[in-house]
C-alpha cells in the first residue's frame, strides 16, 4: 500500500475535476444502490476492504490501498477514487496534493465482498515515487531493487508545487 | 479474499505441477535472494501481506488473498503461488483441491512492502464459485449483481472429483 501524503483532509468531497474528455462521464449510482453496494461488503475488523486499482486500457495493477464505507460511496458518487488513509485516519482523495488523481470506470467486489478492484484511469502516476505502479520492486538477480522507472519528480508532486 | 476449500494442507510442499511447456521454466531465487526478498517485506500485526494476482497475457485481476513469509518463500521456491488462509490458519497452495493452479511468472513488491502483486498463469478459473475471477460482482442497475460468467462447476472443483 502506498504511504498517502500527510497533510490534512479536505473537508467537502471535490467533484470529479479533470476527468479527461476521453473518458465516459461518469454516472453516479443512486442512493439506493449504492446503499446495497455498501451492504455487499464485508469490512474487516478496522471497517475497512483492500481495494486494488489497475489501469483502463493497459490493464495496469496500479497500486492497493485500502476504503472504508464512507470512501466506497465517496468513489461511486463522485467518480474520483478516494481511499481511507490507515495513517492519517480519513479520506484520502487521490491527488489532492499530487494532482496524481484516478478516475474511476467501473467498481467491482469480489466473491466475499472484502476486496474491491477499481478501474481507472490514472492521471500521470500512482507511485509516491514517482513510478506509474507502486508494484515496481522486485528482485534483480541476488537483491530487492526498483524494476521500473521514475517518471515524474516526487518533489514535484509533493513538494508545494500544489 | 476467495474462501479456501476447507481440507487440511498437505505437510509437504507439492513440485509445481503440470506448468504448461508454453511457460519460462520457473528458475528458483537462491535461499540468499529469498531472504532478501523475505526482508523487503512489511507484514501486518497478523505476520500477513496482501497478495493480488494478475493474469499472465490477459492481465486480468483474479483475487486478492494474503502471505505469510512462508508462503512467499514457497512461492518463490517452487513457482506456484501459495497463499496463507487466515481462515484455515495454515498454506493454502491454490489448486491443490481443484486444481486450478496458479504459475508463478513474477512476484513484485509495492513501495512500502505491504503489498505482493504475482504475474501468473491460472489453470481453468481463480473463484471458488467457478468464476474466471473472484472480481466478479458489480451494480447492474439498481442492485449488486454477478456480472460475469460461471465456467466451472464448483461441484466438480471441489465436490470430490480430485
Amino acid at each position: 500500500m502506498p504511504t498517502p501524503p500527510n497533510h490534512s483532509t479536505a473537508p467537502v468531497p471535490a467533484p470529479a475535476p479533470g476527468r479527461p474528455a476521453s473518458l465516459p462521464p461518469w454516472h453516479a449510482p443512486s442512493p439506493g444502490a449504492r446503499a446495497r453496494f455498501l451492504a455487499a461488503l464485508k469490512p474487516d475488523s478496522n471497517g475497512l476492504v483492500a481495494a486494488v486499482a489497475q489501469a483502463h486500457g493497459t490493464g495496469e495493477v496500479l497500486m492497493l490501498a485500502w476504503m472504508n464505507a464512507e470512501a466506497v460511496d465517496e468513489t461511486l458518487r463522485t467518480g474520483r477514487v478516494t481511499y481511507y488513509s490507515r495513517s492519517r485516519r480519513g479520506l484520502w482523495r487521490k491527488g489532492e496534493t499530487s494532482g496524481q488523481v484516478q478516475h474511476l470506470l467501473d467498481l467491482r467486489l469480489d466473491c466475499d465482498g472484502d476486496a474491491l478492484l477499481a478501474t481507472v484511469h490514472q492521471d500521470g502516476v500512482a507511485c509516491h515515487t514517482g513510478r506509474r505502479s507502486c508494484f515496481s520492486w522486485g528482485l534483480e538477480g541476488e537483491a530487492v531493487a526498483p524494476l521500473e522507472p521514475v517518471l515524474a519528480d516526487p518533489a514535484a508532486l509533493y513538494g508545494g508545487a500544489r
